[in-house]
């Protein structure tokens, strides 16, 4: 198992703090009499990029060395990770190639562009992205920066651990809970990682939509669980066919259980953040709440923290979400 | 001339800090660029209570005296110090009675009587707020806290302007230019006091809707000037007739000028709020970020900071107004 340390969390932090933003934990009072207990959500919808995964690629490229910088990198990704590593190679004039399915958001292949990197569609149907990724890489000898299964990449994400944690200690305030998206299970392996430290009697849940409830399955059967090929569903961040090899030993050992959410419970969710916690989240971005606000777990009385992963959805789709209420 | 000091404002700060939420200050790569500046959003629609006038709210009501604490406070508003004053009122258990327009965004009065505060509609076509509210108060002896002309008010908003100030240190930024919606000019004159004291030569402009631009008017008469009567605006909490006694020479200070935004830009700006910044903001929030926008003054290589004063917009308002783009 490759260790995951607070400590490589602490040095991520130090190394990208300067780059990011620091976002806010925002409690609310509806939401807190409706749940009876107090929540407070962690916003990375507001982060640069509109996601979390800034963190992660800021850590990684920031540590390359030069002959790595001057050949560029290589990414595959459904758009967070894609904007997060054309943000952060553009900052250090980094060539960039990202591979993006066709059916990503607009709004993320456009902000890709936009970031300066070249994207690469592969075909959904026939095509793996990882092996057009790496031939890509290969071709012009750069190096990948994956989505996940990297102990930097999981360590620059888990300084989003680093930052409740200090906040919560500022406030005084013990965490019982920890709601947490779930794709590859990079954020949640750092965050979780340095929460466990600090508050040994959290217990963190990974959330999952749930046609790709991957975790939930693998948590419970303590071995790595596939979903099912033909599996749909809005949450585009999250459709990942199973745990990565680095990131499950992780959270088996950081984890209370996994949950998962419906699409049609993820859609009131995201009118219900933007009615009273006055943001915009993308579908992915909204299943940790979603497993709150329809109690997937027992949560009356307690401290509960609830990330709001991105923020990265097309306005039409939000628009015809919002229309739903 | 009442006197505020920088330092009444670090005073309130350490006063009411444990109770409010440090909003933070956001940049937007896609703004920035649209721009050609860089521009930091101070975020105070995710406050508690969904707006800055929690802060005076706070300050002022914290320092009662026990018999003022045990006879209620009154205050007048259209939705926003309403909702404030009823939350720390409900805080520290006081009974607190708010004059309301009928015409007020449901939101506002819903979370105003949700927060334990007994709601008295006055009739607008002929009566006055500050009448309805100063019989109430003489009749059961509460005294009154005012929306904006007090010192304790505007030092408490203030405190806004320490917090961008902490911040824009910490990464090293001089302001040129702060944009800040002003009403009665509480929020303004506090932030602005702030700002000029750290920055000797920034920039502050209020915003005010068109159709009640008052302030505007009256700095560049020198002088007060009311705005016409019948004049109207879905900017429901600047709807204000003329500059406070208290706040007006202290913005004819520390202002660079008045600017003014219709409806229509601030409907759009709502749209950008929510698709770049992932935020919800009420029309009045809007309207700095509606002046930057609309480029209302030479804003081109700047360090600009934009004050979102408030995200409490009723639901359906926001999704007609989303579905515009």
């Amino acid at each position: 198992m490759d260790e995951l340390t607070p400590k490589q969390i602490d040095v991520a932090y130090q190394r990208i703090k300067s780059f990011i933003i620091k976002t806010p934990l925002i409690s609310n009072e509806t939401i807190n009499k409706k749940i009876n207990s107090n929540v407070y959500f962690k916003l990375e919808n507001l982060q640069l990029t509109g996601s979390f995964k800034i963190r992660g690629a800021f850590n990684k490229i920031s540590q390359l060395s030069d002959e790595e910088k001057s050949n560029g990198v290589v990414a595959y990704s459904s758009g967070n990770h894609a904007q997060a590593v054309a943000y952060a190679s553009n900052y250090y004039k980094i060539k960039a190639t990202i591979v993006m399915p066709k059916s990503a958001p607009s709004i993320k292949i456009e902000n890709t562009k936009k970031y300066g990197a070249k994207v690469i569609y592969y075909n959904e149907i026939n095509e793996s992205r990882e092996k057009v990724a790496f031939e890509n890489a290969y071709k012009e000898n750069r190096i990948i920066i994956k989505p996940y299964d990297d102990l930097d990449i999981i360590a620059g994400q888990g300084t989003v651990g680093k930052e409740i944690v200090d906040e919560l200690k500022l406030q005084n305030i013990k965490p019982d809970i920890y709601l947490c998206s779930c794709g590859g299970g990079g954020l949640i392996a750092g965050s979780s990682t340095y929460l466990k430290q600090t508050f040994p009697n959290i217990k963190n849940f990974s959330v999952e939509p749930e046609a790709f409830n991957d975790t939930q399955l693998s948590l419970k059967k303590n071995s790595i669980v596939k979903n099912n090929e033909s599996a749909k569903s809005i949450c585009d961040a999250l459709l990942v066919s199973q745990p990565g090899d680095i990131t499950f030993p992780i959270n088996q050992n950081t984890l209370s259980g996994g949950l998962s959410v419906s699409d049609e419970e993820v859609k009131k969710t995201i009118i219900e953040l933007a009615e009273n916690i006055k943001v915009v989240s993308e579908p992915s971005g909204a299943v940790a709440a979603a497993a709150l606000l329809t109690k997937k777990i027992d949560i009356k009385n307690k401290n509960i923290v609830v990330l709001v992963s991105g923020g990265n959805i097309d306005y039409k789709l939000f628009t015809s979400i919002t229309q739903l209420h």
